[in-house]
């Protein structure tokens, strides 16, 4: 059993440099094409100019409803003089319709008067007018639409006006993507066995390619075995176009794509200096590009992004298409490693009026950081980190006026938070991005202006009160106001029937049953520590005080699958996935808000949505809460 | 025989603020929802929150490739006392692997020294290090994404991975077009009767709806005819959720659309004060939206853009996306009735620091100006139109980096400029924008700043040369090149075996004998005005002398559809159109370039295209032209 050790990290622009040319030179970027129907052409690229066939119109036309006329026969008509033309100088036409050649003009009906089968005109025609002449379109043999152009509805109809009947198109690059992996499972349960996970990145690369204009298709999963990897290698080869070899998340013992490059093509990379996307793998075979991805879905992500998109819009014909760029100030320091071109995705807002990203968290398993990145930041190789408050360039993947009606909410978990958000996009075009980092994380976030509002729930161990106390000590430079959003009660959260028989906090202290706290700053963390003094316990005593979740959803989740035994948390979060709740006091819950840093008209959204209907009843079908004070300011302060 | 008069024209806000105001009493834009397999479900729209159903990881993972240990079994560990693990204190794990309840930390395979089935550690490992704890990814119950959002590649993955096996998304809603019109023909051939019209105007609104995120089916061609119209309308009403009548480019007495719907439900409107557009029809029949769209090509896109498009998105629950808008300078007059909402489809450019826009000819049936246009110019009813240099907003169509690598090419039209068109965005992914207003034109843009460069054709009477003396007058102020293109053959464009016998321009002095001039300022006119001169002939002599093309080959389609008997052009356009062709004489055809407009690099492709083979070998298969002076520089003027 061998296992494979990254050695060699070619820097990301060389690795590029390196895969581009060595497929330049198999010819691999020469276009292929292929003759397509006119009708169904939408999307495609046109791999030669498109010139018109037949002249629009083709004929002489009317350009108005109206009379055609000899213009000579109406010389000199006025309102004392009429004209008088009798039926066989004249013929009655509508828009777009022939005009015969014995006609050089057309009168519009509203100056015709009609005296049986006569007419009567007032006004002389001037040669030619109202008409449209032959190719007032388009004429034969112009060209229409130049090589590289993409096709739209526009170019159909003109296609088709022009008798264009087929076009000349690029070929799509077809895809070939193999996802291996023995714990992989084609699609998930909502019970599945420890250790097995659910192929997701495939569907991923293929909606990729399918967005960059590629034909895709998928291999079932291989299981770990070389001779089956290989095997289905050998068997995509000939039709696909590229071959991309999915890996699961192990990045180890199980790998076997390098070696199978090695075997029937050329192996040009092993490994790349970036994070994430290290373990990439590039390669040729039959002229055509293999890609290794890595089974993190970050890293799958990246290293598609940063070695599929050239290569397939290339072959293609076209050009990257322009990135969209915003300049924003960084919230928090970003690490750095100087060896590495590092990718941070992030989210963005405008905050007064600078744009501020949020990085992400980084793990390179974490999913939803693609869902939720509004784009990525990349520090280049060579260069150090980012202090907290400096510039950052960041390329968007969502769309600039998405992020221009974004309010952030930073501070303490609630689930209500999500509801605020759906409902605030559904109801209101607006996005709420949140993030967890506790009650006093978010009255920091506001002191620094890096968010809009924030949840709270922080006890004074003194006066028993919620949050005053906390905010009059430290946001004393601006105004602030304090508005109720509910009452929520906090317990402990214990597995279904509580087999350990947990009863109260002392129940807490025997070393086989395992606690999970919330991080530090989290209002949780400090109701915790208030009801360890007033128990008299000490942090010591309890095994895994230092294991941190960062909502009341991951504690949760880590009593239901057995990661531990018992933490604190709200109610909701224990009747979402089904656990028992033993309660142990109730707490206020508030919005912080800083008139200097939200719109006005968003502070009335905010009340809008709280105090209304559907917000009120998704929050009480999750239970736990009460809603005796929503909306009302709870205190405020001016400077 | 009754004919449709508008009379009211419903100015463009009210029109569309009753239209949406009457489809929001009927609840159309009630939203309906469908459940659709997480699988194929990209590019759908969330009609609630999408929530996790399951945790990822749902259990404890390594996340490194190493062994899994108890932390506590590890504690002391250094160089100098390494501590020795049996093969019952640690497992093998590889990346993503199940870490079992046994074992509360990973140590990565660089740091495990093996001894047989023993392991040597010299660092101590600190609990739950190199561990990926439950829900890390996602926790279920938490919203993955809220309604509204688009599903996109990495919100697939996220709900594959979070088990949603099913998403409820927004129904698209269908569209039904019917295009209705005797005139009309399925299919264009390249041999069609003067009066006959291909029907486009249904694929390019069918490409609209897709684009725009709606489904959408084509009823076939209605003729004009009462019953049967009104039957095709019973028909799809059932089924679609909006009914779109396409009435051919008549306007006139074979639209029955108005009255039909007055029939079968409520018309709202008929007839909006825009430009172009005047004849849309809008009402709803049976709680749907029915529009009447208007049968020139500009007209029913500008219609179904202004009606259809904000009805789809708000049906699907969308915003419309915000406009890319682009501040630019007008090159030319631009008159508006202050009666109406204008449209005017424009060029845009960067020329030295500014971007201008180009308006593109006003006919409402001119389908290529669709084709061409970057975006659209909207003069508000009640405001007069714009001066040539003054400022307007363009709403971009096409992406803005294009705009960005676009040279324009103003003055004589050459049938070379085509390809010049086409080699240039193939090689250079530089669009070329050319527009033909003949030399002298030219040279003004130039003297205004307006294009990067020019082709010019100017005969001098006097010394027999071309253009040198023209510019050498014009281009006083800003340093010049003239660099040759190349020569081509003028001559008398004529019907295949020329009909009426003509030889010299002597011949087309009979009244007969339908000429067709080009426009005021073409080098072409100044050619003929001086071979009449020659000839002793006058204007008056020749029939057709007012009439005005724009173009060789439109000069050449009036003579081959026969518009006209003779016309005076170059040899390739009466070669493309098959027309016999009397030559007159050589002309010499040259770039004229304002160093001062132009980027350097753009002049160094222009010279590379020019002088290349594929260039060369394309007009050479046109005929007609000299290559022997090809890229040299003529002439050039400094200050």
């Amino acid at each position: 059993m061998e296992r494979n050790i990254y050695i060699k990290n070619t820097p990301l622009e060389q690795a590029i440099e390196l895969f581009m040319r060595q497929l330049e030179k198999c010819s691999y970027f020469q276009i292929t094409t292929e003759t397509i129907d006119v009708l169904g052409s939408e999307d495609r690229i046109l791999s030669s100019a498109a010139t018109a066939r037949r002249s629009s119109p083709h004929y002489i036309a009317s350009a108005m409803d109206g009379i055609a006329v000899q213009a000579a026969d109406t010389y000199g008509a006025n309102e004392v003089n009429p004209v008088i033309l009798n039926k066989n100088q004249y013929i009655e036409v509508d828009t777009g319709e022939y005009v015969p050649k014995s006609f050089d003009a057309v009168i519009m009906i509203e100056d015709v008067n009609y005296l049986g089968e006569q007419v009567e005109l007032i006004k002389p025609a001037v040669p030619w007018q109202h008409i449209r002449s032959v190719g007032e379109d388009l004429v034969a043999m112009d060209m229409i639409a130049p090589s590289g152009t993409i096709i739209g509805p526009y170019e159909l109809a003109s296609f088709i006006t022009a008798a264009i009947s087929e076009v000349e198109v690029v070929k799509k690059p077809l895809v070939a993507i193999i996802p291996t992996g023995t714990e992989l499972r084609d699609r998930g349960h909502e019970e599945m066995e420890p250790g097995e996970i659910v192929e997701s990145n495939s569907r991923m690369l293929m909606a990729m390619c399918q967005k960059w204009g590629a034909d895709v298709f998928r291999h079932d999963i291989v299981i770990d075995d070389k001779a089956r990897l290989l095997e289905a290698v050998k068997q995509v080869k000939s039709k696909a176009d590229m071959i991309v070899i999915c890996s699961g998340s192990s990045a180890g013992r199980e790998d076997y794509t390098s070696s199978i490059i090695q075997e029937l093509g050329d192996l040009l990379i092993h490994g790349i200096a970036t994070r994430p996307g290290k373990p990439a793998i590039l390669g040729i075979i039959d002229n055509k590009p293999v890609i290794g991805v890595p089974g993190y879905p970050i890293s799958a992500q990246l290293v598609f992004t940063l070695f599929a998109r050239p290569v397939i819009y290339k072959k293609l014909g076209l050009n990257l298409p322009a990135d969209s760029v915003i300049d924003c100030r960084v919230s928090r320091k970003i690490a750095s490693s100087m060896g590495v071109d590092e990718f941070i995705y992030v989210n963005t807002a405008r905050i007064k009026n600078d744009y501020i990203s949020y990085p992400l968290s980084r793990g390179a398993g974490i999913t939803t950081s693609l869902v939720k990145a509004d784009g990525v930041m990349h520090i280049k190789r060579g260069t150090e980190g980012l202090e907290a408050g400096s510039r950052c360039t960041v390329v968007l993947s969502k769309p600039r006026d998405l992020i221009d009606r974004t309010l952030v909410c930073i501070g303490s978990h609630d689930i209500s938070i999500d509801f605020l958000a759906d409902i605030m996009q559904k109801q209101h075009n607006t996005r709420l991005v949140s993030t967890n980092v506790g009650s006093m994380g978010g009255i920091m976030s506001l002191m620094k202006g890096e968010c809009h509002f924030s949840g709270v729930h922080l006890l004074d161990s003194e006066t028993g009160d919620y949050n005053s106390s906390y905010i009059k000590k430290y946001l004393k430079h601006s105004p602030w106001i304090l508005m109720n959003l509910l009452y929520r009660e906090q317990g402990l959260i214990v597995k279904k029937g509580n087999p350990m028989n947990i009863k109260d906090i002392r129940d807490l202290t025997p070393h086989n049953v395992r606690y999970i706290n919330r991080q530090k700053g989290a209002g949780t963390r400090v109701l915790f520590d208030y009801l360890l003094l007033k128990a008299g316990l000490s942090q010591d005593q309890i095994n895994g005080y230092t294991r941190e979740e960062y909502t009341h959803l991951a504690v949760a989740a880590a009593v239901k699958n057995d990661a531990a035994d018992c933490g604190l948390g709200i109610y909701a979060s224990a009747k979402a996935l089904d656990l028992d709740f033993i309660p142990i006091s109730e707490e206020r819950y508030d919005l912080c808000i800083l008139p200097d840093l939200i719109d006005k008209k968003y502070i009335e959204v905010l009340m809008e949505i709280i105090t209304g209907k559907e917000f009120k009843k998704r929050v009480m079908d999750f239970g736990g809460y009460s809603f005796r004070n929503t909306g009302n300011i709870i205190c405020q302060g001016s400077l």
